[in-house]
């Protein structure tokens, strides 16, 4: 049987989503719960990872059991397995075919900054920015984002693939008590785009940038042509939608 | 010169705002920093402790330094001595029989409480209870606590004193987005009484207990009389006024 699982973690204390040898991550976490439960190795495939430092509010992933058990039942025995910074929130049981990573249709995620003092209660859950923004600047330049570019410029550096088309359906901004919220819907994300779209926008907001900068940036299809990564621990993977 | 700090502190990484050997407390920290700036042992005499778990938005503390060394310049050295989970708000002068504990005229704490679904994000900064509460009843109830009385029934177990008469000034319950905000203003507290005091509230949210039952466990001065003790995430030092 295949089950569903929408989930939610504080990503600060993992180096990130993806398996990796010798580091704690997100999915080794449920992979041990799992092939507890389902006697034996069971991978667990999610509609993408986070990176180090990264947390989700609903991630969704994947998986096989052999074992006969209900949602409600195993949503009660993977939350009693797993560390208390990862909670799944969801269950569900979907078709043999449904793939948590090439059926999704978007993805939404939040970026978290604090425009006012210091808080070291939130330094792991919104970024210190510490200073003013011109919020009129950066959601003039948001709109520029919205569409299908080529997003090459605002990618990992590492990072080498074929296609850098993504489509952004909407991006909005919005302020309350010096916490800005800046939310980004698309079809797709590529690594580090979110946190390189912020670190643009951010610079909007110091008045170094202007908003139609990033038409110029993403034509130019160079890494190079762009600013910098926002840090990790402003980021959120809010939904994922199938 | 003798210097008055205000400063904040994320607690649920620490054995408490107070010194212990073997245990990373926040006195400590701010202990070894001042003695590093001020070339000698110096000691740092705060408004009272927090346990541990327990943050602060606006915590004080005085301390005295042999150095010459401007507020602005002291703020800005504390915090590059400091670990990023405490920051210095603000520092002044102060004259030389000023007391951060015995001047205390008030204190503000507020517990903070999610009657929705379990955050991983936040576990560490909301008690998460995960139920919904008769938050009229609590309204109710919390009342009661308002005025000068004996709190020896909502006191730490352990706490032998010769005085457990306290006066809470005012007490408020606020609900957004599923977080109850619960806030004390008083002229002291004893160990746990918040906490207590918390724990009481909640069994009235859950129709255990009914509003006038606060005077009758007064009444009883005895710990035994009382509930459970709400636990530390969820509690946080908001404001010392002298």
């Amino acid at each position: 049987m295949r089950y569903l699982i929408t989930f939610s973690y504080d990503g600060s204390k993992y180096g990130g989503y993806q398996k990796q040898l010798d580091i704690n991550t997100i999915q080794a976490e449920l992979e041990t719960a799992l092939t507890k439960l389902n006697n034996k190795e069971t991978s667990v495939v999610a509609s993408g990872r986070t990176d180090r430092g990264v947390h989700a509010i609903n991630q969704k992933a994947h998986f096989d059991l052999d074992i006969n058990i209900t949602p409600d039942k195993l949503k009660m025995a993977l939350n009693s397995l797993i560390p208390n910074d990862i909670y799944v929130k969801n269950v569900e049981v979907v078709d043999s075919n449904f793939h948590a990573r090439f059926n999704v249709k978007s993805k939404e995620y939040v970026y978290k900054i604090n425009l006012g003092e210091y808080n070291p209660i939130e330094k792991d859950y919104i970024y210190q920015y510490g200073k003013s923004l011109d919020v009129e600047a950066m959601n003039k330049g948001i709109k520029y984002f919205i569409g299908m570019h080529n997003f090459k410029s605002l990618v990992a550096a590492d990072d080498v693939r074929d296609n850098y088309d993504r489509e952004i359906i909407s991006a909005n901004i919005e302020v309350e008590n010096d916490i800005m919220t800046i939310s980004f819907v698309g079809t797709g994300f590529l690594r580090y785009m979110v946190r390189n779209m912020v670190g643009l926008l951010i610079e909007m907001g110091e008045g170094k940038r202007k908003a139609s900068d990033v038409l110029t940036i993403l034509e130019k299809e160079d890494r190079k042509a762009s600013g910098k990564t926002a840090p990790a621990c402003g980021l959120y993977l809010k939904n994922v939608n199938y």
